[in-house]
């Protein structure tokens, strides 16, 4: 809590005292939101609660449901619907994470030591399709087929956008905007519906629910531009995430796009065996880093999300000043400003 | 076709024959569904429709939308409305076998020869996402609640049934109680569902979706029975199947259960051996073949899926007779005596 004269003077502080005070704010819907995670986690199948239960009730930052209940709030609104439907943003998220995660086998292993062969592959796909199919009878429940209509698209953009990324691993022809549409729909696309989810439930009008989406998208897309930064730069201490993850697996990230527009001979043969052929060796991610360095590049990249958060302000100057649209502005500063 | 004294003699002929029949029935219904099909696979990501189209439009018997076409007729529908829900069941089906493909890599590797390491693990999970959600997408547009309602159960229990399915994998202790719920799940689940649609696009009462939905149900069990049990006796070029596919996948389906529950100690060892410990070694099919026909428990399985067939049948006695009436009839003819 940042009181007085003992506010934080660490941009990151900042950050974190943004991201707590607009959790705050719906502290009781969030405590709603997790007690209803837990509950429609049952399954007849031990295995599925008990992993489901696992993986979405160890927690995880829930800035997506927080969207929703904070856009929601942002509307007026003053039911219980929005409770069930962050939720549902939360199942969708979940299920993604999980997906993302079938890899290589090895990776796989890495995350599960404890698990088989079969186990491993197996069980993140289905419970990942457990958990995005309970989200789908929770909407039907609720009744609205305008947050089915959203959060359908949205997980069809999705999953384009992972496959999209696909093709761009490895391919060192990835320019800026190939980059930026995978991002708009890995990432971006849930940000934006689960804004719009929260209008939609509040039944305000078009305008209102499309000025929410273009917050959400906006920063959805500094918050992936952060998160691509940090990887080339985060203390891995502080993050709970190794640098160098995207490096490894040969992710064409915006640091990366950039530097090779920039990249001497040298330096293009260099990213050509480590990210195309994946060919990587002892001292080459510290290589990497240096060559970002040397042309300012994740710099460039934080400068990006900047504006997109900009963007995200921007869009909520159409509702009048409240508690709400405050958090809202404040979860910008808390995306942007966890870089530094 | 059967045309007088020139009826096919052979059981699986008549088998076919009652199955083309049912096709033909509602030829113009399904060849809207197919076009249905390869329209909504258009994506903004090459990749994507590419892969979606080579999997889906690349066939297979389309039995489950031939359920929701034929139940809807028998349901005296006369709309356009089953021909999109028709192409969701598919679209369900198809992300569910795709999800079902990711085993270890291995398996991928002999199935996708040209594909690399990363894109064999990941693309069939996101491209079966992609098909998920956009049968959620065609069931929005459609607007039946009740329809969403009746697909996103079906599609929780099917992941559920999958990971019910981990569970029993390689677990002697499998009893034939665990098994039906596990293939109600995994199979039945969607083939009811299939037919539930049906009755719901036509707006019927409660009692005529319950009793189509108690066939499909009972014909999904048969036709899951009859599986199993060709896993353990089919002629591979017959059916484009391998036999023993279930067997190196370390399996408990019900001929092998039947057959442990009459082993000997010697015949437990192999088991446990072959499935447990998955230690398979040349000649260990064959052998396998010979425990299950020295304690007759194909044909036990066989003979089950039988009355599973004949509780399909009494299950539309509610419905006066017509073409739809003996065409889903002559479903479970297809079901069962494909066997043979």
């Amino acid at each position: 809590m940042r009181i007085g004269s003992l506010a934080p003077a660490r941009p990151e502080a900042v950050a974190e005292d943004a991201f707590e005070r607009a959790r705050l704010l719906v502290a009781e819907d969030l405590a709603r939101v997790n007690r209803l995670v837990v509950a429609r986690l049952e399954s007849r199948v031990p295995l599925v609660a008990e992993l489901a239960r696992h993986l979405v009730a160890a927690g995880g930052k829930r800035i997506r449901p927080l969207l929703t209940l904070l856009a929601a709030r942002l509307c007026g609104y003053a039911g219980d619907r929005h409770i069930g439907l962050a939720t549902c943003v939360e199942f969708i998220h979940t299920a993604t994470l999980l997906h993302d995660d079938v890899v290589d086998g090895s990776d796989l292993r890495r995350g599960r030591a404890s698990a088989n062969a079969i186990w491993g592959n197996k069980a993140p796909v289905l419970v990942g399709d457990f958990l995005f199919s309970r989200a789908f009878q929770l909407m039907t429940a609720d009744g609205s087929l305008r947050v089915l209509e959203i959060l359908a698209r949205a997980s069809a953009i999705i999953a384009e956008g992972e496959v999209a990324q696909l093709e761009t691993t490895g391919d060192l022809t990835t320019d800026e905007a190939r980059y930026l549409a995978v991002i708009e729909a890995k990432t971006a696309a849930l940000f934006e519906a689960a804004c719009r989810v929260g209008a939609a439930v509040a039944g305000r009008p078009p305008a209102e629910e499309e000025a929410l989406g273009r917050y959400g998208r906006h920063l959805g897309i500094a918050f992936q531009l952060v998160d691509d930064a940090l990887d080339y730069a985060a203390d891995p201490g502080r993050l709970g995430k190794g640098v160098g993850d995207d490096f490894r697996e040969g992710k064409l990230t915006l640091p990366v796009i950039l530097a090779l527009a920039r990249a001497d001979g040298e330096e293009r043969a260099f990213w050509q065996r480590t990210l195309e052929q994946l060919d990587q060796r002892e001292g080459d991610l510290e290589r990497a880093c240096a060559i970002l360095a040397r042309h300012g590049t994740v710099g460039a990249t934080l400068e990006r999300a900047r504006a997109y958060g900009e963007e995200a302000r921007q869009a909520l100057s159409v509702f009048p000043p409240s508690r709400f649209r405050e958090a809202l502005l404040g979860l910008v500063d808390f995306c942007i400003a966890r870089a530094y």
